[in-house]
């Protein structure tokens, strides 16, 4: 089958085996996403080789122990614990030690004609929602797991710092919790898509002098050092940052502001599949809106350099 | 009176008149304490130009609107609110905007023979607590104050970096709420007085691997970038660390870390001074451990310049 990896080749296409497909669910992937996540392994900053892609939407083809997802599309909960450790029997794989991760640590990805993950990690996509609403489940998972972390109520104030897909995805589900909703970017046609989403957007430029410390929560997904600096100037005192771009490299900033004005800042990655997929059911976050082009799986390398750069939003791979 | 001053012409002793008592309380200090941010301002980081000083213990003289304090011992609130802004109304004057804060922001300080503070900021001090273990009260809440922003119950795994006084009162503190607390530093004698008190001691080159991404709270209390390091290092995934120690410059850290292990981060700086006082009163922990040395107000400067020292505890100043 055909696959897109990087390894000390770089980035290539190749014909690779098909998954085993001994104790884990075999899917014939319908739709991949293209993540920044995938553009950092690109550059070489993740240690990861193998297959990329953790964004997918597929049809299960098999499943050794759960015959009822067979032949339904799904999608799939990116962490694959190992099942024996605390975190596992407490069922937050996502903090296994040991755990692998589809397209990221230890585990063959999405941009493929087909992958494995255990079945237990699946969910079945409704009839209602189309494969291009699906395949962004888990980005969608990741920006709605803020409200699991930081409570957000109708009336919390809160920040968006950076337009790009991530930021517009945080800024969209966080409006489903708060009315009082922020996105403030570089880019006017980006900050234009969350306005036509009931946003309100602000350049960077635009910040003005009263918008200091005054954010209950503000979301930092800009994965920029500058970025969390401007988080940094726009929570108020005893508010909270929440980390959500894995940006590498150590980020300036001055702790003593965190101190004095006991600022929390949490760090955030995934969420749970469930809820976003509820969100796509009842169609309350546009997420293709988000889409900027298609490609087809074999010219994947093509569609990465596109994805790569600067203001392109979601590049979606058909196998 | 005689004041201990920092202005533009340096540390000095000065003559200078009485506060004016108008509307607020008048206290004659007994005791006062040299903390690290005292230093900082001698340092010239801090951008305060007056009295120094803000741990104190005292005899209120005279009271506009609080006779009953008159002639007792008192300890005080050292942030006095605008009363009138959102967050004093909400009864948060630790973080009224414009604030002034005793010894450090806009109001003359502790290491002078009188002070100044509303009314209200003052604690009267029970019969039983000395005056070498009241002037601990502040620096006692603000280590205590952790337990108002962070849960840690018996079993909560602690671990505080740093065993300057900071983070000698901040494990002994917590070692109130939980029965696993490690600290941990450079000093052998140091770590001796946390161990005289049942708390662990580790020194830091002594640090195992298996203690690495363990702890469910770490408290960095060393003020120095590599203290801050080291707490990233011991903190479990989703654990939080609480920076405690006011330090300037710009830590080095690895933001993907916070991100991918969902780490909260907790800026901490003052707690409410009542439960302080009530652990002085119940003699739950033995402050007086932390005291080095005391000097007469007069040698001030000498004191400041032995509080600078390295490997030095408390030092206290008599008027």
């Amino acid at each position: 089958m055909k696959a897109l990896r990087f390894d000390k080749a770089g980035l290539h296409l190749a014909d690779v085996p098909m998954p085993g497909t001994e104790s884990e669910a075999l899917v014939r992937v319908l739709l991949s996403g293209i993540c920044n996540t995938d553009l950092e392994i690109v550059r070489g900053y993740a240690g990861f080789n193998g297959t990329i892609g953790h964004e997918f939407v597929g049809v299960a083809e098999s499943s050794p122990d759960r015959p009822d997802i067979v032949g339904k599309r799904v999608v799939g909960e990116i962490n694959a614990g190992c099942g024996v450790c605390e975190k596992c029997l407490a069922g937050d794989s996502r903090h296994c030690p040991t755990r692998t991760v589809l397209g990221i640590v230890g585990r063959n990805g999405a941009h493929a004609e087909y992958l494995q993950l255990p079945a237990r990690n699946l969910l079945a996509v409704p009839d209602n929602v189309s494969d291009e609403q699906a395949v962004f489940t888990e980005p969608l998972a990741a920006a709605y797991g803020i409200t699991e972390q930081v409570e957000i109520s109708r009336e919390t104030k809160v920040t968006v710092v950076g337009d790009g897909k991530l930021g517009l995805l945080c800024a969209m589900s966080l409006a489903l919790c708060s009315k009082n909703i922020v996105l403030v970017g570089k880019h006017r046609e980006k900050l234009q898509i969350a306005e036509q989403n009931g946003i309100s957007g602000v350049l960077l430029t635009d910040l003005e002098h009263g918008m200091f410390s005054s954010f209950d929560v503000v979301v930092e997904a800009s994965g920029s050092p500058s970025g969390f600096a401007t988080a940094v100037d726009l929570v108020r005192p005893r508010g909270k940052i929440v980390l959500k771009s894995t940006f590498h490299g150590t980020p300036h900033w001055q702790a003593s502001r965190i101190v004095v004005d006991e600022i929390t800042i949490v760090g955030s990655r995934c969420g749970r599949f469930a809820p976003a997929m509820e969100i796509l059911e009842k169609g309350l976050v546009r997420v293709e809106d988000l889409i900027a082009d298609h490609f087809p799986l074999v010219q994947g390398i093509a569609a990465i350099k596109q994805a790569a750069e600067k203001n392109v939003l979601k590049i979606l791979l058909r196998p």
